[in-house]
């Protein structure tokens, strides 16, 4: 029996210990995909508690309690920290199976040097134990991301957001990681929601621009995608309901708008019209400037309207919707890629059952503009777990070249996340090293270490062509 | 090479076994949802041989048969019960990798203590040994039942049922294991069915109401639901084609219900309004009655008109519907939760490729009601194999609190099906002891064997609310 | 650690070892789905080079090229052979977890007695060595065959075809494989299609029968049907884009013929009529036959516009569909079978999330007619690797007879192809293997073997009622 956690966690075979502990684990982390927020890093934000980082804002977690049966005072409520903390250990012994039991796990042994069990009863050390490592400059936000080895984060930005921060940190010469503003236009896609006349002003405004058109929309957005490229921005990201194609023609596309901006309601067709043309015309600017476009899709969101009124988004209400057109994907990619625009492209679907089709959608697209220049996205969100991420690799192993692969990213809002980085390869690493010790692949160390170094880091370095 | 079906069949771990044989196995049965004749255990029944019991009503058997190439005679002709069995063995020995092999198998060793294989040669000495056991008291409908340590059955009966037989065993006092009976309205929720006017005079006639109205229905619905409830009732459930929403007027219902009645048909959309209507009162009866809601989707059923005409249904010609949307799931989860309504539920689905849309989004509306008050129901019916429940249970793991899961029942219209508790439990056991010694779960016996405990028992009995 | 592709790759245990070297290995190839091209066994082509051999027309390696970022010139273009391979060798050594790496190293070793790794570094030696060894006359299109141990071929033929080279073959003594031909009716299905209109002169001209109504159209079908079967044809095939079951009068399917042959747009409910009405008239006569019914679903084809203006089809631009509905694939197979005309069937999807539906739709349509009469595919296409060949045999398995199986195609254009039922056989003994060694099968080697050659040959034998 392995001893939990220890230091050949997930490494079944002697080929995936020397391809992780003398490869994987040595390269940096590059987070081209993350949620935290830029101001803490500008302010260099020092918690005050294990609460705070862990269950101040994490909706993964708050998931599981609720799970298990704990009062909201405790997870989003005005219960103090220390209960909180209390109520989290004594879901997270429950959680067996769960990656968050990993994750956390991780998180207790690199960042505060806690090599036991968190449980019920083990709560109150670590409790005092994480709290008093809290304290050291060494884990304030900068302190984290520096002693995880990331030299570079793509924050997930709005077009009317002033980038005031990311400003702040490029002119901080003490702070030499990368902090890249990215691009996420959502609120100017979707059309249908009601906050979309609000959204639009505010981005008359910030651009300059009366947007009284699509085509001013069109303008606006170019200006503020500029203004995001000036301060380093290389990857674009969209939530999608999912991947569309209903083509219409631009005069359509601009009474389609007319229609919204006069307080007109949407039939179904030109909502997918909008968003179509809308999403054609991102793809085209993306192109242009030499940018990644990030697709995900397969999320029904805020599904619980009780909590949603009380708490608003993003707090563990979401589910994964199993409606998407394989179809419609290849059509629009194929509408950028018959007209020589088609950028540089990664797919992310929250339903693990369209990994094949992914994988086998992305393989019409590919040219000599990129290594995989169409990639599938690492496993997303709820499949973000052992399971899932051996999926994920597989069929892209079996459809396409994982050697290409782009590999993990965080989607994280905390700066202790970084583990889920060593998570993904030692996975990436036992599943290697197994084939290779199972006779499917040579034991041609200097290949292996290459591809298992690539998609740990070089390859997304690459892909983006960020400057590392 | 391990024995077959020997006594560490499945446990390939020492952390498995102990986890088995120590604890797991040890636990009672808790049958809350099957298919056996509650006549058959109020009458005792004694069965005359080993055909009656295994091939008289198992359509999964049947089904095994016909893909073996046999002919209808020997599977619900009337060829002679002997000849029927040696077609079976014939069938069983080719029948590799299938659940069937080892039910079949593990009954044999447990209620007949043959050891031996069951094959075309093997037939004879099996059909002389079992036809003897089966005239020993202990081999009755009420001896299998004790002997196979359940202590609590819930069986599967129609409103318009008047429960005789329950009445009759509650009476018996030498019988000390509960027999409830639980609630299946589907014939008055399946408005588009032939069948259903002639239902609605039955249900009228034994509820002496006059159901001219749908809120004359709703009236009966629970005037019975009450009658069930005296006897005990706690389960209910429904078969569904998919979890639908489509929301309407009162005004509206009482029109499509007036169209039917006065034998209009329905168009589809009229029938999934009337549907939904009728599944949002009959959750928020449940949820006043502080019943748990089952919830069955998924099935394409009777797909053999040739068979069906001649045999009637559950005769093995259903298969699984690949059409269910998720988002009408959560919006009719939703529906009843934000008037505070909504019950323990239990969702199944045929179709395996749901796992990872339900436990997504189960997990919205978890709350501190219960342990995991939205379950995803064990795997059912065609996936009710070792993959499969290895699947649902690790969907579960990744998604939710595994620990909390209501675990297996027997779905099943035998008495000798208890052993499908068995097979789980060993499948359970060996994840379970698999994920520990491969250094992802302490090796903490305490918490694991209560983890293994609540699931082969416990939780059900705690979450149904079971006088246990 | 197990040398790569050593004599047990693929064979994890003792008897998997037993079953694949005594039983499945020395069972002849019977090879009932491909694509390779009659002309060239009449001709009994030679190859210049294994450019030639392996990247003349395969898209599965153009896919893989494009994906490395490779240069078209350097796939479909016009670079030199040598320098192809070279960039070939580059990608395959990227293509860690493809089944490409296996079959490209299964045919190196097997035809080219090659033991050694294909990469950029030994590319020179490998493009030497296969090229001298393709001049030996063991080397040309029938000698390939020959020593794969192939005992019977069905092409895949268009109704107009004069399977001229098909004659030749049969009446060239000094070759005793049989080459079939295959119904492939695809043309006359896709009413929708630009080239209809063209394809129904053809084949009126080809039928002598003037094809001006749908009723034309059946003679003309059944003209030729016979003509194909006067050559030996066992075996039909359709590309369908899912398996519909859209009924209508036969009144209503000749007008929409009519409005087709007028030059009118179908809708798309007229679409599916007509493909219904098809595809049940091909079955019924398919019944009358005694032939076998293929059906491939779940490919959206042709998918990059700008390549497919270039090259055409069939350049490694499809992907899978995903939608499909199980519900109207029974309704199809129940609307012949409730005729008394259904026949024996074999149902194919690209969507490798369909195995489950497909298992169960078949499980409702088996009688003593044939051993399993109607059967699930092997994995196709994109799912043809060892995850996907594992998941339809464990799911074939978990819901019907695998031991009936008809087993592997090659379904090919190269005649190197056949080491993938080597591939398939590895994995199939590889399985049963592993489950004997569970305890979950006894180690009944005479069952097993017999279990493991009707699934690698015999069952396709018989199925098919072939003349071996």
């Amino acid at each position: 029996m392995k001893n939990f956690l220890d230091k050949d966690f997930l490494l079944s075979t002697e080929t995936a210990k020397e391809l992780f502990h003398k490869h994987a684990e040595k390269k940096p982390v590059l987070d081209y995909h993350c949620h935290i927020d830029p101001k803490e890093i500008a302010q260099d934000r020092q918690f005050e508690n294990i609460s705070q980082v862990w269950l101040g804002g994490d909706h993964y977690k708050w998931r599981q309690l609720r799970s298990n049966g704990v009062e909201e005072k405790y997870i989003t409520g005005n219960a103090p920290d220390r209960e909180k903390f209390q109520k989290w250990a004594e879901t997270l012994e429950r959680a067996i199976g769960n990656p968050l039991y990993h994750w956390s796990h991780l998180e207790l042994r690199r960042y505060f040097g806690y090599e036991g069990v968190l449980n019920s009863e083990t709560a109150e050390e670590v409790w005092t134990l994480c709290n008093k490592k809290l304290e050291e400059k060494s884990m304030s936000a900068r302190g984290m991301i520096k002693q995880s080895g990331v030299t570079l984060i793509c924050t997930t930005d709005d077009p009317v957001d002033n980038l005031e921060w990311h400003k702040k940190i490029k002119e901080d010469k003490s702070f030499d990681v990368q902090v890249l503003p990215a691009w996420r236009p959502d609120k100017a896609l979707n059309i249908e929601k009601p906050g979309f006349m609000d959204y639009i002003i505010r981005l008359s405004r910030i651009s300059n621009i009366n947007i009284n058109s699509f085509s001013a929309l069109k303008e606006a957005f170019q200006r503020r995608l500029e203004f995001f490229i000036s301060l380093g921005c290389r990857a674009t990201d969209h939530a999608l309901e999912y991947i569309t194609y209903v083509p219409s023609s631009e005069k359509e596309q601009e009474l389609i708008f007319s229609k919204r901006l006069s307080g007109g309601v949407l039939t179904k067709e030109e909502e997918l019209k909008y968003k179509t043309a809308f999403m054609i015309f991102a793809g085209e600017e993306y192109f242009k400037n030499d940018l990644v476009m990030e697709l995900h899709y397969g999320c029904k969101r805020n599904n619980n309207t009780l909590v949603f009124d009380k708490l608003g988004p993003d707090t563990g209400h979401d589910c994964i919707d199993n409606f998407a057109s394989g179809a419609q994907m290849a059509d629009f990619l194929d509408a950028l890629d018959s007209s020589g625009r088609l950028p540089r492209t990664i797919i992310y679907s929250l339903n693990p059952n369209d990994n094949a089709v992914i994988g086998t959608v992305l393989g019409c697209f590919q040219n000599d503009s990129a290594l995989s220049k169409v990639q599938q996205g690492a496993a997303w969100w709820f499949n973000d777990h052992k399971t899932g991420i051996i999926e994920q690799l597989t069929s892209l192993a079996n459809l396409g070249i994982l050697s290409n692969f782009i590999g993990m990213l965080t989607d994280s809002r905390s700066f202790l996340s970084y583990t889920r980085h060593e998570y993904f390869r030692r996975i990436l690493c036992d599943l290697i090293g197994g084939w290779v010790e199972n006779g499917e692949y040579p034991y041609d160390i200097k290949m292996l270490s290459k591809i298992v170094s690539d998609i740990s880091y070089d390859n997304a370095v690459r892909y983006f062509k960020f400057n590392l």
